[in-house]
């Protein structure tokens, strides 16, 4: 389970064996840079363990086929080979792989303009080979469509993980960078073969110990694991401390117009730059959740991500602004103010008055990574901002790697949502590829799932969470269906039984989990805290701002223009529209955008009542039928570890999801009074 | 404030000053044992602090007026005065104090039958001396009801308290005991004061480090601690871990049926006996939320408090076993189970079976002090083993000491509870005195409420719990409004107004906390885990047996015979056909004992529902009237920092009441759509 996708598992179809071999056994090229001998590195590794033979490295070819390894304009063999016209369809980081097949030689090429394209090349050929493609007449010519793609490590340096399901951090131990390198090695080669190119090590919430992570305490560790992944293409960032300078006791003042703390971040930039000439930049939780910020000096957040931008500019730096920012001690009884305008309210008056390398990352819902949730209205709302959507790989709301609940299809919904900017259609892709408002950065982000358990992320389908995370964020147009695909067959296998099983288990299970959870939109009926388990009224009368405000009549949030909080108007004028009015409002966001009776009929003629029993009756069941038995069916088909582990989560998933359907259900009978028409046990 | 109500405020009436004087100039006595000399000690210090002048202290009178301290039938001046009939009605450690008024000499007699009687004869005089009591015409013979007056302390030796809400802890400070002794002298003499005679220092959830309390590692440390408290008449207890013998290396086992078990006791027994040779006992939470019992090995707690109580048997120490005993693993789907049942099924089956220096404490109620419960039917009805009752000072579910909740009202109820044993007319107090069934051993324990806060307690008010709990522990006859009015007069003045308003506010604070917080009985609407603040469904789909039911219909629990958990039949026949007619079932338990509707009419004409409302309505009307405004009252008549202090907790009180108020008035608002008839504001 540790190798996750990079098995590379012998082949056992002879005629594809030999097909491969034939292919295989020689590499070629002429550089010798870090990152071009990660990727020699892996397709030697690869072949040699799919094929049992170890393929030759040379310069230049000395048999009749090989794999040559290039920058396209500057290696003869290559641009014999490629096209101009193919040549300007690869871009930056993109990368070209082609079969050559001639009289006298016949070789495959992966070439690109840059050596992070060579190697994503490299990944995607292994990966065709996993999944027993023909490469014998292979052509693909593929692009990054997001520039930033990536990881935010919730990593505290006691080793602990917020909101982390699987295990310790792999980076940090009792307060000191671990000394073990191959897990961050490996680490870094699963990132790179889903073409992630940054990772933010360290949590948003940087406590006392990881404030120092920018002083000469730590600076030549972090510069170590900066120099791993820098071998396979990957940025390395760090999240800051906004009060940095006061914490570290160099200065009684964090304000961003003092001209000593300007000073202060420009010398730490330097200081930085000195031991990571690469170095990323900069991720900020300011002013959230009793987090230090700009506010303390009564400036605003442009005021305070611009002044560490100037710092960081020389060096080509970014800063990385996140807009998770809200009112975390509402008043339950007030009913005015509504969390899900907070981010909007707080950042769209700001639009255009931040640095050119500053980039706003705004988390894919207005609220909190729920298992439901519209798209942020700030996602294209900025106009003249940079952005990045972020996304929550680690399962703190959808079940924690208990639960299976693959969330590609939920991104894959967030992604093609169209927001109707400007009356046009433009889907949130678009916007975060940068092509919309031609931004100078863009991209995604996601918190990671990982932890330092064997498998990685806890439970082993999860594993297909980070992947497809790194799959979308290269190319958000790829389908679930493919993306799940992929992942099986590198996983498990490629007999069809297995991938189709698994695929299906995969692509129903974010359904079900928000079936027996919390209904249409509503959110939040979690145990306060560690958010695990059903509680209607865990959040109902705290100072979070997340209420749904059910009584005997009805359940919802009213957030339309028209009689509500507003909200909708934080929209394109269509998509407002559509929100605003009942009848438009997707079903599944209904108590997110309404309060509605509990007598009112869905468009399948069931009550909104009935409709909260069957859906929980329904998740159980499901759990049982399309997760349990058919895994249950792969007995003797997938490796015994494997089976038993996911076995077991699934077991445990079960009895919770009996848990959640009992407690929601009862919930709501004692409210309402309203019988199930099946007449189904509700205590 | 550190002073409490040992003050001894210079006094102020030059008229009683010159009486006191008169009388009060010279300490006669001819014993200099640890004990005496604590008396006085006492009395020398609290003499001279109200009367400007320090006694002499002699062997023999030396003047014509003075205090005669001594044993009677050992002291021929006290014998001489005190009558053959009058040394009869003083009891073991109960005392005489009688002024002699003779043609040449005018003295006063504090004597009693052992030293400790002394001891609480001076701490008796100087209590009526504080409340300017009238000395030349003294006569008081008092004598303790209660053979155990215990306080359980829940100090952890990391120095935290559990439910401890007044600092950390005096014993402990970083898994050690603490050095400076002068605090603990100061905590003895408190407890002496109001006649005390037993502290168990740690916690009953014993940890790892606790553990080790009785080893060679801390024993000598225990033992200084122990002097202390001897000198002030009080026995120490330690807490210990039934695992013992298993987690401090020794044996594999703790197997009470196990001869190696019994020896390592036995071995341990005396170990400590040698540095502690009036060493009181231990106290121990076996088989109880998660905590090692003899369970393990398929014993009962017979079996297992047997064993402990062979060892300590040639020392005179006892086994206090607790019988907070219960299934906190419920399934909140279930509701056959009813942890009210849980104490007396577990014990009641063992009554007779328990050596006699085993004593069985049990809590006050059947669940875990909250609020309002019914008396639990174990007191009583254990007709063959000696038991004490466990209060709880500390105010775990009665407002954390933020809020004022004063609750000698509260254990004067439980103690003048008729239990109807026997069909005779049997109170509380008459079993834990040991009067009904002639038991070896009875009385009262109790959780403190203090820390290491400068005044004790958190609240200054709170001081007055811990001084109800020992003068009802020595005399449960006592009226709540007398030991109220000693407390207030000791601890601010004997001026009216004081008195009169302090008094008020005291006897009136547990009624009003229970207006705004859990209606009728019902418990548990708290937060779980510290038990803070309003939760109405906290604990209602959880594992601990604590549930409400409240649905559309009504609420309650139905532990009728008829038709409910049968809980009520572990009452006397009497009792039980009280708690069984809802008609009958007093009013404040209506809940605890029987599901209602809330269009149920209460005698008061009002509805359920309604009364909800009023109540907490009420509740906060009289935080504002009965408390606040009371206690603004008192400007300038009292020490400015009792007086800003006292009212900042008020003030805390006054918001957290209305967050009380809202949240249960909207839970049940939401949840019936009855509407307040006042129209009054709910959310």
């Amino acid at each position: 389970m540790y190798r996750c996708w990079l098995r590379y598992d012998k082949i056992k179809n002879k005629e594809l064996m030999d097909s491969y071999i034939r292919l295989c056994s020689q590499i070629v090229t002429d550089m010798y840079t870090p990152i071009v001998n990660s990727a020699k590195a892996e397709l030697t590794n690869g072949l040699f363990s799919m094929l049992g033979t170890k393929p030759n490295i040379s310069k230049t070819p000395r048999g009749s086929s090989f794999i040559m390894l290039g920058i396209l304009g500057k290696n003869e063999y290559i641009d014999r080979e490629i096209l101009e016209s193919e040549k300007e369809k690869v871009c930056k980081d993109g990368y070209i792989i082609k079969t050559i097949d001639k009289e006298k030689e016949r070789f495959i090429i992966i070439a690109s303009k840059t050596e992070k394209g060579i190697l994503y090349g490299a990944f995607a050929f292994l990966r065709f080979m996993q999944m027993q493609r023909d490469i014998d007449n292979f052509y693909l010519i593929d692009n990054p469509h997001n520039p930033l793609r990536i990881i935010n490590h919730w990593d505290n340096m006691d080793g602990s993980i917020e909101r982390g399901y699987a295990g310790k951090s792999i980076f940090f131990e009792k307060n000191k960078i671990v000394n073990n390198m191959d897990r961050i090695t490996d680490y870094a080669r699963l990132l790179a073969s889903v073409g992630i190119n940054g990772v933010v090590i360290n949590n948003v919430n940087v406590h006392q110990t990881e404030t120092r992570l920018i002083t000469k305490e730590y600076l030549k560790d972090v510069a170590g694991l900066a120099e791993i992944f820098r071998n396979y293409g990957v940025t390395l960032y760090l999240s800051i401390n906004y009060a940095s300078p006061i914490e570290l006791g160099d200065l009684d003042t964090a304000d961003p117009l003092d001209e000593r703390v300007k000073q202060w971040w420009k010398d730490k930039a330097e200081e930085i730059y000195e031991y990571i000439p690469d170095f990323g930049g900069f991720l900020v939780k300011a002013d959230s959740e009793f987090r230090p910020g700009p506010f303390t000096y009564g400036r605003n957040h442009a005021d305070g991500a611009n002044m560490l931008a100037e710092a960081l500019e020389p060096f080509g730096g970014i800063v990385i602004w996140r807009c998770f920012v809200y009112n975390c001690l509402q008043d339950w009884r007030d009913t005015k103010t509504d969390r899900a305008k907070a981010a909007y309210d707080n950042f769209k008056p700001l639009d255009g008055l931040f640095h050119d390398n500053v980039i706003l990352q705004i988390k894919n819902g207005p609220m909190d990574f729920q298992v439901r949730e519209p798209v942020s209205p700030l996602i294209g709302g900025l106009e003249n901002t940079n952005h990045v959507v972020e996304f929550q790989i680690t399962q703190e709301y959808t079940g924690q790697q208990i639960h299976l609940c693959y969330l590609v299809p939920m991104w894959k919904e967030v992604l093609d949502f169209d927001t109707r900017i400007g009356g046009k259609s433009v889907t949130v892709k678009e916007i975060l590829s940068g092509s919309f408002y031609k931004n100078k950065y863009s991209g995604m982000a996601a918190v990671a799932n990982i932890g330092n358990d064997a498998n990685w992320t806890g439970h082993q389908l999860a594993q297909a969470n980070f992947y497809g995370y790194g799959r979308l964020a290269w190319n958000p147009d790829l389908s679930s269906e493919s993306i799940t695909d992929e992942w099986v067959r590198m996983t498990f296998s490629n007999e069809k039984d297995v991938v189709d099983t698994i695929s299906h288990m995969l692509l129903v299970s974010w359904s079900i989990y928000e079936k027996y959870t919390t209904p249409l939109g509503i959110g939040w009926m979690v145990n306060p805290g560690h958010h695990y388990g059903p509680n209607v009224d865990g959040y109902e009368y705290d100072k979070w701002g997340t209420y749904h405000r059910a009584d005997i009549h009805g359940i919802g949030v009213d957030r339309t223009v028209k009689s509500g909080t507003g909200y909708t108007a934080q929209y394109s004028k269509e998509v407002m529209e559509i929100y605003e009015d009942i009848n438009t409002c997707p079903e599944e966001l209904l108590l997110f955008f309404h309060r509605v009776p509990y007598s009112y009929k869905l468009k399948s003629g069931t009550t909104l009542i009935q409709h909260i029993y069957n859906t929980h009756f329904e998740g159980v069941e499901q759990v049982e039928e399309d997760l349990i038995k058919k895994w249950q069916g792969l007995k003797g088909k997938i490796e015994e570890e494997s089976f038993n582990h996911v076995l077991e989560r699934l077991n445990m998933q079960l009895e919770h999801s009996k848990e959640w359907r009992d407690v929601i259900n009862t919930y709501f009978y004692r409210k309402t009074g309203i019988k199930d028409q099946l007449n189904r046990k509700i205590y």
